[in-house]
């Protein structure tokens, strides 16, 4: 069965993000009223496997092994089936 | 009212994304098979206004005046009350 | 023999670039005058290799095969012997 | 007198940089041997200023207050003339 995986990699809470910092400046430079800006990045994976739950361990794994820092990194993960 | 605004903001179909790429490629030397890999960006805007609508407007300017580039990105937005 | 490959992957001349227009934003708000704000990006390699036009070839076919999106990114490599 | 700033924004040493794990693993896996990647990003400015130093120092209060996270990134400052 194919699935989508959907993981969602943001900085943890309380490392600060100079990108969302940056955006928010320029959003009132602009002359916009922007309370909070924060900025993350998606990953989204189409792969096969025998259920969501072994999809999850999977994409788990790969977070681990490849796709983020758990030192300054949060990660979540979704999986649907297609 | 307070909303929250998420843009999400893609390569446009068809413009090759490197990363997708090499994380695919990575995935595969470490043993994972995966049929697609494709990475975009996210942006939540906390932001004060008078409806969605309203909001929805101010936000695509936002994205045409500053944060995309409409040539290669394709952005998405969507706006929730808090 | 052991030698660092430098690539730099910028936008083409003529591509937008919204991280850079949107640091020039930021700064201005900030109250900085900046003429002009170019981002890009950089990889270094550390790799073996029989010369330095060895080398700079396979740093060119891994900016082909996975690096680099040839429509949009200009990339230079630089290579020197450690 | 105008002048090039270039910033050169880092993960500090000993902080886990994902991407470039990423491009070493996808290099493997394409037949290369690779021994060290790493990623990084670059920021030129054009401004104008009355000496390098003061250059310097207007550049140096940029990546404080907007371009860099102190916590996780180092940052160096190149100055020119142009």
């Amino acid at each position: 069965m194919k699935y989508k995986a959907t993981v969602t990699i943001k900085l943890k809470k309380g490392v600060l993000n100079p990108e969302g910092r940056t955006i928010k400046r320029a959003l009132e430079f602009l002359g916009y009223e922007v309370e909070d800006v924060n900025t993350y990045k998606m990953i989204d994976l189409i792969l096969n496997g025998e259920s969501e739950e072994e999809v999850y361990k999977k994409v788990e794994e790969m977070c681990q092994k490849l796709l983020a820092n758990p030192v300054i990194h949060d990660y979540r993960i979704k999986v649907e089936r297609l």
